[in-house]
């Protein structure tokens, strides 16, 4: 959001948005065992956030969702899930300092009465990237868009660490019962390599033997005649996701019991 | 809700509740192999909907969902778990006929831009009761407050049925993740009973033999030294749940492979 579109926003953003209502995204970063979560700073002060906005008139909530994220850090084209609704009445209540800290940023007053600053329902929503192949922007109420690991993020605004939580636990919830790693894994891996994504998303051991039993059972991962070479007498096999039965299984659900 | 409440609530309510955004119950009842849901028939019209209604500018979402459940139809104390929240843009617009009939209800005009014609956001709570021991009944907006098989759910208002169709996903998900049955069966009970209650909410067969053991195995119930006498040589032993392993399951969560 540029300055002129931001005043627009402040000043008659109350036409075309539906008040009482907001989405936050959270976006988690895979990459070689760490997970991280996409996190906004705000201009000129030491606050952090998830990339959040509101939803206009006429639009689905998933556009919303789509939008939101795009405008607010330049990532497009993930799939964002849905998990809850956060809806705690004093959730975002904004203090005086934050007000003219708003105010310092768009360069306009905000009257008392804004509909930005009425009690707001916020819908979550979660997805899941490769943080090495995306490169997240700050827009302009942001100084920066960065990567946090999931074991030490920062103090965030409003109710932002309880999303967090709570998309996290959804994540490791739907790894229960979908499987996962199409965009996260290189089109060919090792059974190491997805054990890692596993046992990282999860953050507890998983039983090396069992673990991929599940997955090569229901045909979601199959086993290559081909062999990666990692050193000396290293040379472990290569599998890829069966896309046929991957898409299945997201579709009519699977139970992998960790 | 009265009809002097209702006028109220027409004439008033934009000042105590919020805009755009609503709350819907969906109540699945269990009882001897049957799954039904709770449905309300608006008052003199050939109309099902489920229990709904809006959120107070105060209030949380949980607190609300529970009022509007009690005001609506008389059940209280049920433990609802929010599981999505419904935004297609046009997914509660009220036809002219719709408004002539809510005029008729509530004795009273409803003007064009009424903020209860406005593009609503609904947030869908489920919950599981014994139908057996409850006795809902219909409000003043009501006819009827009943249970319907959910293999025969009439067509309902708005999305609905949609969200019907979603909360029988979300809770056929929970089963998966979480154990169930302490309110939905005797204290005691023999392994058919519980066998029943399974496969009636994930409506397909399960195997006999293993589906007790993972129950069993996570100490989530436990066998009793007593038998129940069901018929001439049929006296099947009893079990029952262990609560704290049950309310420990419950919080921390548990995989059921079915």
């Amino acid at each position: 959001m540029r300055q002129n579109d931001t005043l627009d926003f402040v000043h008659h953003g109350d036409k075309y948005f539906l008040h009482h209502l907001s989405i936050d995204c959270v976006i988690f970063g895979y990459h070689e065992r760490q997970l991280k979560v996409l996190l906004l700073k705000w201009k000129n002060a030491e606050k952090w956030s998830l990339p959040g906005g509101f939803i206009k008139l006429e639009e689905t909530l998933e556009d919303a969702a789509s939008r939101i994220l795009t405008e607010r850090t330049g990532l497009s084209q993930l799939f964002l899930q849905q998990f809850h609704t956060f809806g705690e009445p004093k959730r975002s209540v904004r203090t005086a300092a934050d007000i003219a800290h708003l105010e310092s940023i768009w360069k306009t007053d905000v009257p008392k009465e804004h509909w930005l600053l009425k009690r707001t329902v916020s819908i979550g929503y979660y997805s899941v990237t490769e943080y090495s192949q995306v490169n997240p922007q700050p827009d302009y109420l942001s100084d920066e868009c960065t990567w946090h690991d999931i074991h030490s993020i920062p103090q965030l605004v409003f109710d932002h660490n309880l999303i967090v939580t709570e998309a996290l636990k959804a994540l490791r919830m739907q790894i229960n019962l979908q499987p996962i790693g199409y965009n996260l894994l290189p089109k060919k891996f090792t059974l190491p390599e997805i054990h890692d994504l596993y046992e990282t998303i999860l953050d507890k051991k998983l039983d090396r033997r069992n673990f991929p039993k599940k997955l090569l059972s229901l045909g979601i991962i199959k086993k290559l005649d081909e062999q990666k070479s990692i050193g000396a007498h290293r040379s472990p096999f290569l599998y890829k996701f069966d896309k046929r039965k991957y898409d299945k299984a997201l579709k009519e659900g699977i139970v992998l019991a960790f």
